[in-house]
């Protein structure tokens, strides 16, 4: 026991959900600075930069309570029926294909994720292509086919979708975009609100492969390892978490910014603190060897398949092994904990008993990952 | 009364309507065949080279129901409650500004528009951006102030979105993609199936204002003339339209490639002929005088607040009347009728007697125009 988790005991319960409640409210309220003149490569990284343009421009817009919940989609209540869920990304990775996927993949993963993690079942995607003139329809096909391959894996149906051609050089080959719509079940309600100091973290697999793969794919660095892209549908996998572990709080896909920015993304809305443990993190030895040789925190790269979930300590085994038994959870873990204080941080237990600060990133190590 | 209207009385009505099935069907098997090695400007045209890529790439491996209709917008039906629609579309425009509006306003009118055309009240928007570094930030303020006016206009909410940032040169200032969710009322059915000879063909007001108005504003051109897109939601139009002549058949926004392109999607479609006065067509006189200079046939002019509706011949006077009673609405006419033959053709007749063949666009008079 720790000293922070008595202090969490001497609050009441009542106390404490009011506090974590305030803190939401006040992080919603918050409107982070915007310095920059001008948009920059940082503005897309997932990180502090990218905040503050999205709470500063476009949250400051559109203005509306769906819209503010910033979540990975939007939740909506039709006058009848179900609760969907409405999500959207667009893709400009580089290059287009690269060991393990291509950006067909990751076009139809991203979006049918980022509707799972919300705790909807994806149904129907969107699909719209910016290409540049002088692209090669044979290389528009396979990409087509990669997205119709990973939209049968995930159950979901491409269902509407755009084209649009820009002049030579004005889109580098080719940008997509999807949105993607899925039904909520009843009662199904996940949300930051719901994370107590004493839940534990998990993640859904091993970190960093995807962010790795791209970079090394680029042929940019004098670094070769067999890295594969992690890309891939984790819906099946939410599925039988949340099935096991019904009490599930809250979850999110490491994508653009990794583990490290999501759970800083958790310790800031909630106010609590999130205590990792280094020696639980799975990261395959060929993405922990390249990130040491790059000097790169495998905490902050990229997923394309994997999702940190915070669930309840007495359903902590029982989510665990459901992650285990499903294809692609094998190396699923438990990686910390939720604690009460210091507020608002992420912390890492180092492999040497000691612990260091888990920031938000500033920069953009790794431009164009998605 | 016509020879081809005689013809069409000759025919039951359970004949025609399976022979316009059969059409249907027969059109939605077709294949376009697709000669091409590269992508062209010609395939972002919306015209035959757009139809051909799109059947043969997107069709073909995204293959459901839902996509095969190739509508505007994609009707879904979730387990419980209201039918949806689902829409998207990129908006690659240049310039980002023009006079009447910005791709800000194109890019929530565009998609609220074909939501709106398929019977269905737009009611959600998610909204992403590729932006180029170094791309102003109070630009992009003002394009998403455009984009937050647009969409309090039209009655809905912005709830979701993304941002991505390119290097230098890759997304020519910013590209813009929407995508929109409807709800369709309970027993609203709009379709080409809908569609029997006799019928009327309305358009909404003046053609041909957005596309010379962004041709006008790139200042490639030694012309000045005083014409603003008509860039607007259509919705309310909609709305007025359908209380006054339920029978609608079908609408359609005429975007890219302009009200010739929709005329021809639904005659392809359908099989049956359509014939257009040329005297009924809402032109304003800066816009047709311009078309003139530039001979260019303002019917492929691409408008951004207009749209086109088969209705039934007996409620023609009142979606007339209902269409000039609502703002924008001014300018509604009724432009042409559906006959039985000649099967599959859009004909003109003009203002001198005679009348012509309105075909199908190949190549891209006017590129990146939305």
């Amino acid at each position: 026991m720790t000293s922070s988790e008595a202090g969490t005991r001497a609050a009441t319960s009542a106390e404490r959900e009011g506090r974590v409640l305030e803190r939401i409210d006040a992080f919603r309220k918050r409107r982070p600075r915007l310095l920059d003149d001008v948009v920059t490569m940082a503005h897309g990284a997932g990180g502090k930069s990218s905040a503050a343009l999205v709470d500063a421009v476009f949250v400051e817009a559109f203005r509306n309570p769906e819209l503010e919940q910033l979540g990975d989609a939007a939740v909506l209540a039709p006058t009848a029926g179900e609760r969907l869920a409405f999500s959207t990304d667009s893709y400009v990775v580089q290059p287009l294909m690269f060991p393990g996927g291509s950006i067909g993949h990751l076009a139809v993963h991203g979006t049918v994720n980022d509707l799972a993690v919300t705790g909807a079942k994806p149904r129907w995607l969107s699909a719209a292509f910016v290409i540049e003139e002088g692209f090669d329809i044979g290389r528009l096909r396979r990409i087509v086919e990669d997205m119709s391959e990973s939209a049968a894996m995930a159950g979901v149906c491409i269902v509407t979708g755009d084209t649009k051609v820009v002049g030579n050089g004005a889109a580098d080959g080719l940008y997509i975009n999807t949105a993607g719509v899925g039904t909520i079940p009843e009662g199904r309600r996940l949300g930051p609100d719901n994370v107590r100091a004493g839940d534990r973290i998990l993640v859904s697999g091993t970190i960093g492969e995807h962010g790795m793969a791209v970079m090394l794919a680029r042929g940019e660095l004098a670094i070769e390892a067999d890295i594969e892209s992690d890309t891939a549908p984790v819906n099946r996998l939410v599925d039988a978490m949340l099935t096991a572990a019904p009490s599930t709080r809250w979850m999110r896909d490491a994508t653009r910014g990794g583990v490290g920015t999501v759970c800083n993304e958790l310790a800031h809305t909630t106010g609590l603190a999130i205590v990792l443990d280094e020696e639980c993190l799975p990261v395959q030895p060929q993405v922990l060897g390249a990130c040491d040789m790059l000097g790169i925190d495998p905490l902050y790269v990229a997923n394309e398949g994997k999702f940190v979930a915070v669930v309840a300590p007495d359903e902590t085994d029982a989510a665990l092994a459901a992650l285990q038994s499903v294809t692609g959870g094998a190396q699923a873990a438990v990686i910390g904990e939720v604690m009460a204080e210091p507020e608002g941080i992420v912390a890492l237990r180092t492999s040497f008993g000691g612990s260091r600060i888990v920031d938000m990133l500033v920069g953009d190590p790794l431009p164009r990952i998605c």
